[in-house]
């Protein structure tokens, strides 16, 4: 067989943030969570599956990768192989557009557009939902970017009902702001931070609780477009997913110095009148939701406050999609 | 008749936190708590009982204070009166030893001088336990200064056994650091702070149960005179009341940007081998548990780093005395 396919799909940022496994093999969480994708960052993905190939090879941003990043790509493509009763080996060629500098990770859209690019590859043409199930192996938070706009993450029973749905296409002038405080690599990756958290966290299971009540008091505020409630429900949720980390053993923070001034001029922007509420994931860096009407001029108050930070504005981005 | 007492009262710093009423007139905590009395800072009162006093006066720091802080001082001291079976009013003369540099509250060492003081003018000549149920009603925290050492604030199940407890004099190579990061007023109170976490912190519930926990693990780690435990306890047990913080609605922090700064070299510090653990009130200032062997030489490391912060050693302070 000879085939090629290649899909586009965003980046997200969860409003109800996923914080931690119950199932560290299958991606499946310990709560459903809600994100909104962003339309500046994506990834760009081909999948050429060929006979004439002896092994999976992968690309990424021009430079072939390792063996050990391979097996990984290989590892999640035979997800798809395997439903489809092939053992084809893929040529992947990735590139992502979410700048270093922004301090995002890029492993949603990475994983969302692979795997989009792969089930049509393959044939297999499973539909969004389903497909979702399939990235969400890849990175958990994969799994929200198969759509755009607003998206829940149901953890789900079973492996193949912990999927996306889409929630709002987020067309009432919504958007977001990155502040990027540290773009280095994190000593705590989110994968041991969860991790730790879920086993040693006093706050651990008030999380959940919380988290549960948080999601459903954001898809009324969505479904009103009620947007002070949609802001202070994401900045509350955030922030104690930050909590659950204090409450650790033993305590860590992925805050640094910067993040604090940045939170505190957010607040102040606030008082100001500008409707900004502020989410973090687990890193340094500073993501607001604002009106997408009054974002430059956001922006603007941020940059003259940290003029060596990049401070990016995002729309709305869309779910994934072949080009 | 006609009275003079003066005594001297330290301030004290809790290891396990006190964080939370459950009744405000009162002073009854809504968990135990344990502390260590700090020699460096201390409060010196005297109380003048007379029937030639028309009222009760109060001088702070050389300054005569107005109706409303003297409203305070004699409501205090209606307690003891009452007790006594007296009404002569009080002339009050208080010098704290708290250096605002330090950005240390001095209220713990002030109502545990001024009860005191007052407990023997008046004649009462309470015990240092019953005492520290009446300097409770003073400042929850001055409970705690009636002893030197570890002490406990049992939080008892009436105002009668809601009272201070001595553990250990600690006389066993234990000192602490200050370092102040900001001496300014607090926006938020400590008082509203624990209000605010009490009425809405999603994770209040496990705090509580987990600071019972702590203390029963701190109290072991000072019978065994197990420094590391001491520290390890003292460190996640302050950094789980932050994150209590982190889980209120809305949420709040009394983190300033230098104080992940400082937080991040004490962790820096103890990599290089100095056993050396954080904690912090309601505010932003950082105290340090160390030995007190071990005190100058880390104050040096953090003087180099943070050359315009105060950064003041103590050792072990004792409980109230006449002088």
């Amino acid at each position: 067989m000879k085939q090629q396919s290649k899909a586009r799909a965003h980046t997200n940022i969860a409003l109800i943030k996923y914080w931690g496994k119950r199932d560290n093999k299958l991606f499946l969480p310990m709560n459903s969570s809600l994100s909104l994708t962003l339309d500046a960052f994506y990834s760009e993905t081909s999948v050429e599956l060929s006979d004439s190939f002896e092994a999976d090879s992968f690309i990424l941003n021009d430079q072939p990768q390792n063996s050990q990043e391979t097996a990984k790509i290989s590892h999640f493509l035979d997800l798809f192989r395997q439903t489809a009763g092939i053992k084809t080996a893929a040529k992947v060629v990735s590139q992502n557009f979410v700048p270093t500098a922004a301090g995002l990770a890029s492993s949603a859209s990475a994983f969302a557009a692979l795997g989009a690019a792969m089930n049509h590859a393959t044939g297999l043409n499973l539909d969004l939902a389903e497909l979702s199930t399939y990235v969400r192996r890849g990175s958990g938070s994969a799994t929200r970017s198969v759509y755009g706009g607003f998206v829940e993450w149901q953890m789900g029973t079973t492996s193949a009902d912990s999927l996306a749905v889409e929630i709002d296409d987020a067309s009432w002038d919504i958007g977001m702001i990155t502040v990027a405080v540290n773009t280095n690599k994190k000593t705590l990756s989110s994968r041991d931070g969860m991790k730790l958290t879920v086993e040693t966290s006093a706050f651990y299971p008030a999380w959940l609780e919380s988290a549960a009540k948080d999601l459903v008091s954001i898809k009324e505020a969505i479904h009103k477009q009620d947007f002070q409630q949609l802001g202070e429900i994401t900045e509350s949720n955030g922030m104690k997913m930050h909590g659950t980390m204090l409450g650790a053993t033993p305590p860590f923070s992925y805050w640094e110095a910067l993040t604090v001034e940045v939170l505190t001029k957010i607040r102040e922007i606030r008082r100001q009148g500008w409707q900004c509420y502020f989410t973090m994931d687990a890193g340094p860096n500073v993501k607001i939701l604002c009106r997408y009407s009054d974002a430059e001029a956001i922006q603007k108050l941020l940059t003259t406050a940290f003029p060596d930070n990049p401070v990016i504005i995002s729309k709305v981005g869309s779910g994934v999609k072949l080009i």
